[in-house]
């Protein structure tokens, strides 16, 4: 080819990409395309990096936890030194707001979560050791092996396969990593690489650790997550790609994390709206067009009372929409899929209440569009309701009755999160109890008078639930040190002589580790 | 039908089936059928009980562990209450031996992981409380949803569908349980339902929580694992079939939890048979043989330095396999498995030591057959000698070499388990090490001068391993608490207000249970 293509990340080296074919990320904001040019790898050179990647993991199959977070914090702080570069790429690759999207919370939460997992790793709080002296059987979590991780499009920084929360976990477990970054923000996705790679010779880490690609077939993908090399896959994206490769994945026994949609129900109580009609749209007005709707967090559905109160929060919804400015979506292909979505829930019967039109803002755009359905209407139709429509938009389902709502929960698919707001006098606790009922089972982390949109880096948040939210209800993409054991093996060992048990899961404890000595938990060596 | 069918256990009572064809167990010792005639369950009952299961399992919502320790405690004085009629009947379905096997051995240890689930149920140990008092957000597992359990044909209490592992599991979290017995013991898994449903009504618990059939069609198999009602699955039993299942629960998003099949790799070093070729060949031929060999943890390949000490081990071994009684095996489907996979390992190349042959012995049977292939065979061809015969046979592979060793455990497949022998003055310890490295990633629970065969029911065990010995490294089907959290989903509360929160997860933490709050275990109350 005539154009220079970017290298790929092998070995540590910046290696010149076999590739035949290549891409050009595209500015969403002014439509053309940005100068660089990438490689869509092909199965030669993923080849390659899977058999580095397994010799890596062998070579590190011992390492004390303390390399693997020195390296993380090494990283975070090669991330921070690379600030304003990463801030301008990012937001010419994806159109989010340089400040304080990209700046001043992404770029933080990013280099927060690799240090973070520093801390898994140092503390080995990670690895769940168990101690049982009567038996003479000793457990722990070990590394599962080299982990794939894809990026999505939405969070350039957060979850880029090579710098966000699956990253960062894989690593802490001790594993290496093949990332593949998202080909929206390729170059993004490369300064990353460039800091990657002076973090790993900064702290003598074997050059394997990371590496990475742009892009590959879909083939090639499905190749890649059941290759025999590797140990587990991280997945945040589309639920179409997503299933294919979980397919794939399963069938060769792959554990496969996976992050896939979620329309995040919200339920609005009538006390609430008595209460603060005004301030419940605000918020949600904040926290749905906040990134354009661009958040696997995003409100799609929100259950409202029939009536004047669940009229009075669609107008005062309706009123903020229309204002707000339109954002820049990420993506044609984004934009594509919204209208695509926002269409077949129109055509499934539901009213346009504002927007639905693409344009309105700069760039590629589409209005900030609102939609509703009758109780009854959803009830009949569930599955087509809860289409996804993946940007800055939402459906208003008006319920005849409490009655009404806990049959809509009870209808919903898996979803990462669902909010019930209510009053704070206390009339809409008996509503609260029958509809947390049902609710709970189907998300990963229910909210009480709070939008879903953030998502704190906390050890208790649940950033997973049930199918089709993620692959597995059981596990967290988000927070520490839960989201690391993903990436763990369970081994047990037993009878085996003292001296050849991890240093985790001998008598001594110099670490101070959390371990579970015959069922209660301590720091104290065992006698 | 003129014969009267078993009814089958739906909602808690004993319902007549609308099977239209039925199966007689067989006396494995006699090789004549057994007196009862049992239902294959039409897919019609099967969804009566799923419709029932979900019902119970939103009404047992919010129960308290004490709820569900209090019900495994009775059923495990139900089932002691019928020790003696369990140990004849299991005996005439399975030929094993009453004593010390079923009565001192499996019985007991049934009974105990059934208390030991109790306990985690009451201790709520499996929930991994976690309390983030600074970003407001506090997490536990919560139950999965009803749990399909099949059980295998070789434990026919430890593992049954409806009093083994994967059951007592489901129910400490909460779930109700649709069990599946195994075909092969029927009226041994008729009288466990009969002890469950006087445990059920002693304890007040809701009539779903235990539902039972015999057996049912493959396409019913399949659509049960992948029923929108159901929350997990628990399976014991061949790959064929297992794999089956797991391709339907995949597609379908369900957790499911299997154990497939091992073989459970014994290596033996240089020192060790210098010092004790003897004892190690009376340990591996108790291993080997007990029960017929028919345990998933049954020992099938050895590994043994060439030369005269390696000769030395295989002519102990196979003059004590010569010696040993040949048991009678479970069914003839079993025998039949052994010599496919006997004939298989002979034809691609191993030579016959001893055995080979059915007959031997009492009813079904095969003699116990030793087989031998060297260490550049096995190289050539490691997935047919990998092949694994279920009962009483091994496999020997004569490595050339330390290094050979580590090649040949390099190219293993997925195992529950792993066993070095090493001598007690140290000279195999580089050996050891180089072994290890390899064969710890290879295999769930790794031993050390100790053969496989015993699965110790404790905090510390994996009875799990890479694919295809289950579906997923992390997780254990023996030991609490870590079985039971198998059958949570993960539960993140984000700002919902105190008195909504599960009482494990609010402040005042009366149980004393241990919780991760902001980081650190702790069984005080949160200030």
């Amino acid at each position: 080819m005539s154009t220079t293509v970017h290298p790929v990340l092998l070995n540590g080296c910046w290696a010149k990409s076999q590739a035949t074919s290549t891409f050009q990320p595209v500015n969403p904001t002014t439509e053309q395309p940005l100068p660089g040019t990438y490689p869509v790898s092909p199965w030669g050179e993923i080849d390659a990096m899977l058999g580095i990647a397994a010799a890596t993991s062998a070579e590190m199959r011992g390492f004390p936890g303390t390399r693997f977070a020195e390296f993380l914090e090494a990283y975070a702080n090669e991330i921070e030194a690379r600030a304003d570069l990463l801030v301008e790429t990012a937001h010419a690759e994806t159109a989010l707001a340089k400040s304080p999207r990209l700046k001043d919370g992404e770029l933080p939460r990013t280099t927060n979560q690799l240090r973070q997992a520093a801390q898994s790793a140092r503390t080995e709080s990670w690895r769940v050791p168990t101690i049982d002296t009567a038996a003479g059987i000793r457990s722990m979590l070990g590394p599962i092996g080299p982990v794939v991780v894809f990026g999505p499009n939405n969070f350039p920084y957060a979850y880029n396969g090579i710098a966000g929360g699956d990253f960062a976990s894989a690593i802490a477990s001790g594993n290496p990593v093949i990332a593949k970054g998202h080909p929206c923000h390729p170059e993004t996705t490369r300064i990353f690489g460039e800091a990657a790679v002076a973090a790993v010779q900064a702290t003598d880490m074997p050059s394997g650790l990371v590496q990475m690609i742009y892009r590959t077939s879909h083939e090639d993908g499905v190749r890649l997550v059941s290759d025999p090399r590797i140990g587990a896959i991280g997945y945040t994206g589309a639920r179409h790609t997503g299933l294919k490769l979980k397919t794939a994945a399963d069938a060769a026994g792959k554990p496969i994390y996976l992050e896939l949609s979620s329309i995040n129900p919200v339920f609005v109580l009538t006390g609430a709206l008595k209460e603060r009609t005004a301030s419940i749209a605000d918020e949600f007005t904040g926290s749905c067009l906040m990134a354009t709707g661009q958040f696997c967090t995003n409100p799609g559905i929100v259950v409202v009372p029939t009536g004047e109160l669940g009229e009075g929060i669609i107008a005062a919804v309706a009123e903020r929409f229309a204002k707000a400015p339109v954002g820049t979506m990420l993506a044609e292909g984004v934009r594509e899929s919204f209208s695509r979505g926002v269409r077949t829930i129109l055509d499934a019967g539901a009213s346009l209440v504002t927007g639905g039109q693409p344009g309105g803002g700069k760039g590629i755009c589409f209005q900030n569009t609102l939609m509703r359905v009758s109780g009854p209407q959803f009830l009949a139709n569930p599955h087509v309701f809860q289409t996804e429509a993946f940007g800055n938009g939402a459906l208003f389902v008006v319920a005849e009755s409490t009655a009404q709502m806990v049959e809509i929960a009870d209808l919903l698919e898996g979803n990462l999160t669902g909010s019930i707001y209510t009053d704070t006098a206390g009339s809409d606790d008996a509503d609260y109890v029958a509809i947390e009922k049902v609710l709970r089972t189907k998300v990963g982390r229910l909210l009480n008078d709070k939008m879903p949109t953030g998502v704190a880096v906390s050890s208790a948040m649940n950033h997973g639930g049930p199918f089709p939210a993620t692959g597995h209800p059981g596990f967290t993409a988000v927070g520490f040190p839960a989201s690391v054991t993903r990436f763990g093996m369970l081994q047990s060992f037993d009878a085996v002589r003292p001296h050849r048990l991890p240093v985790v899961l001998q008598n001594k404890n110099p670490g101070n580790v959390w371990r579970r000595v015959n069922g209660e938990w301590s720091q104290a060596d065992v006698s």
